[in-house]
């Protein structure tokens, strides 16, 4: 099978998330952190251990910080109702995924004001309109780093610089960039980071975890055992603690960490280089193909190795059907989970066929997927 | 090591448990529900089949009325927040895991009333009291099945009773029972059933789930992406997707499906056969050692395997260390997340050693751990 639907999860996994894993059960499968004995005590180590990896990779001081949670979509929830309140205001753009629109729309309900900036056709969002937007009651701009359905990537440096010169929050929704882009939380003036643990850091699905800025306060979404300060009815105040109820997913944790030692001994730029041989080898492969449709940036300097297409007026879930039916590759059509992105670049209707490429694909699969559709359009006439 | 943490997570897992996550993730490893292509439908079914299998183990109907969680933790915050609402008033026991109680005790802060009924010192909950307790404004009684820091069962049969008959919630925190009690939730009357799936169902940690009844309104925790109604702004009605925000744990939640077969297949009943067998060993043994007091009901018939000691006044924290370094027996000592429970059996202060069973026990376990705590003994004098 040729797999090009890594912006949904990446598959592959390296070999080694998937034996740590198993070592991780094996041999230090107590509850971390809610013992003394010795194997308990292994499993905490190893949750700090991934603390202080993904530390290092967004450039995060204090490891504690890093909290994790079971996927990007909770770190989202849990940042955008944990600070924003009835009264705040918040800017988003009109490329976002469900992952910061449904919760953004549900809390209009709660009084919470939201504006969406218009994005141009290609996904990319004009700071200058940002900037526009701040009223006196905002709180955050909340943005994804690049958008899941074209790849077009967010002038978050700009986003950052505005954010901290009018003393807002900046959240970020990582979900497809990190292990990917260069995500430097100090740089780019980040206030909470979201990421997702099976994407791009090549760690296996339900982890995610959210980096929370020093002095950020955010209100807990859950409450529970931490196996800390056990005497007090109140949430602890400590992190990660106050922000970890229940026993984490230990196993999955150590696979993240895991799959962040692969990518950064391999190095980002590295990858990133090799997936934009294959983006850019795709994008002159399809502007080829007179019949097909490509949305967004078409260059890979200005987003991630996702590309969206229409083949004509085609459905664009009839397209991906007989990809996988026919020739054994996997896109995906529709949606994407992102509505408002697909209404930006004028695909609310049809959708589009997605193609997105992990480190493992190669040149080959690429030239594969243009031979296919180039043999679907040729069996349509 | 002597592995008696099995109230904190079951350890070790089955080897099927480990293999079958890996499989998942080697073979299977796409998006579920997010794709119309091969890898990602068998994604999908696998989760289904799990779906399945703890329908069936807890006779619910509808599979699609069990949805996933990361833990117990967040499937009981998700229902006391989603059914609890300002004015409402709710009844819990003096026993209950921070799980529980912490939740409770911040919703007070929302303007919940809640009614903690004193249970008796061996950790018994009277239904007199729970019923006397009742109010007009009573939405929901919430208790553990059984106590995570003595193991005594609470009379779950005559709450479920009392709550239909009066027209009120009931909702059962099942984390040390799943897998080891016959649960039913229809027999029970069971409105909420909470689990976690790295104890005696044998799964992963970072798996859980929560069985809704047909017709109880639960207000979602998280809104995203659910690669349903992805055209909506609004989260979806329909079950399971209405809880089941972002990519799910598909390699943890199939690798608890193969825990809930192997113990079924293995069968309930003999399983708390051979654990009543070690747990009716111990107790006996530890009746004989005079310097140890044992807390809670001393009875297989009416506690899980959950054993809690103290040595004299000695700190239980003090025994465990000695237990572990020495021994190599892994117990655990202090409040194990359950503050009211301590204060309810008296050890608020000094804590417990807690010994908790798991299928893969032995009696030589058993015999080796009374010896050591002899040894310990004989060594104080």
């Amino acid at each position: 099978m040729i797999y090009l639907d890594n912006a949904a999860t990446t598959w592959p996994k390296p070999e080694r998330t998937i034996t740590s894993m198993a070592d991780c059960i094996r041999n230090s499968g107590a509850n971390p952190g809610r013992g003394g004995h010795k194997m308990s005590l292994a499993a905490g180590r190893l949750i700090y251990n991934a603390r202080e990896l993904l530390a290092k990779l967004f450039n995060v001081d204090n490891p504690s910080r890093v909290i994790f949670t079971g996927n990007a979509t909770e770190s989202l929830n849990l940042v955008l109702k944990g600070i924003l309140k009835p009264g705040s205001h918040v800017i988003t753009s009109s490329m976002e995924h469900n992952a910061v629109a449904r919760p953004l729309h549900f809390l209009k309900s709660q009084g919470i004001e939201v504006s969406e900036v218009e994005c141009s056709p290609a996904g990319f969002m004009d700071p200058v309109d940002v900037e526009k937007s701040i009223r006196k009651n905002t709180t955050a701009i909340v943005v994804l780093h690049a958008s899941n359905v074209n790849g077009a990537i967010m002038p978050v440096e700009s986003l950052g610089e505005i954010a901290s010169k009018h003393g807002i929050k900046f959240v970020l929704d990582a979900a497809q960039t990190a292990g990917l882009l260069d995500i430097d939380v100090k740089k780019l003036r980040v206030d909470a980071l979201a990421f997702t643990g099976h994407k791009g850091l090549y760690g296996p699905q339900g982890t995610g975890g959210l980096f929370i800025r020093e002095g950020l306060e955010i209100m807990p979404l859950l409450q529970g055992g931490t196996g800390s300060k056990s005497e007090s009815l109140d949430q602890p105040v400590d992190f990660p603690d106050r922000f970890e109820s229940g026993t984490p997913n230990t196993p999955g944790i150590v696979g993240l960490a895991e799959g962040v030692r692969v990518i950064t001994e391999k190095g980002l730029e590295e990858i990133r280089k090799h997936e934009n041989i294959l983006l850019r080898r795709f994008l002159d492969g399809l502007e080829q193909i007179k019949q097909i449709q490509v949305y967004g940036p078409c260059n890979p300097k200005l987003q991630v190795p996702v590309v969206s297409i229409n083949v004509k007026d085609q459905d664009s879930s009839e397209i991906a059907f007989i990809l996988d039916k026919v020739f054994d590759i996997a896109s995906r059509s529709g949606l994407h989970c992102s509505p408002q992105a697909h209404k930006t670049i004028g695909t609310l209707n049809q959708g589009t066929v997605r193609f997105s490429f992990s480190m493992y694909n190669t040149i080959d699969d690429v030239d594969k997927t243009l031979h296919a559709l180039e043999e679907i359009i040729a069996e349509m006439h």
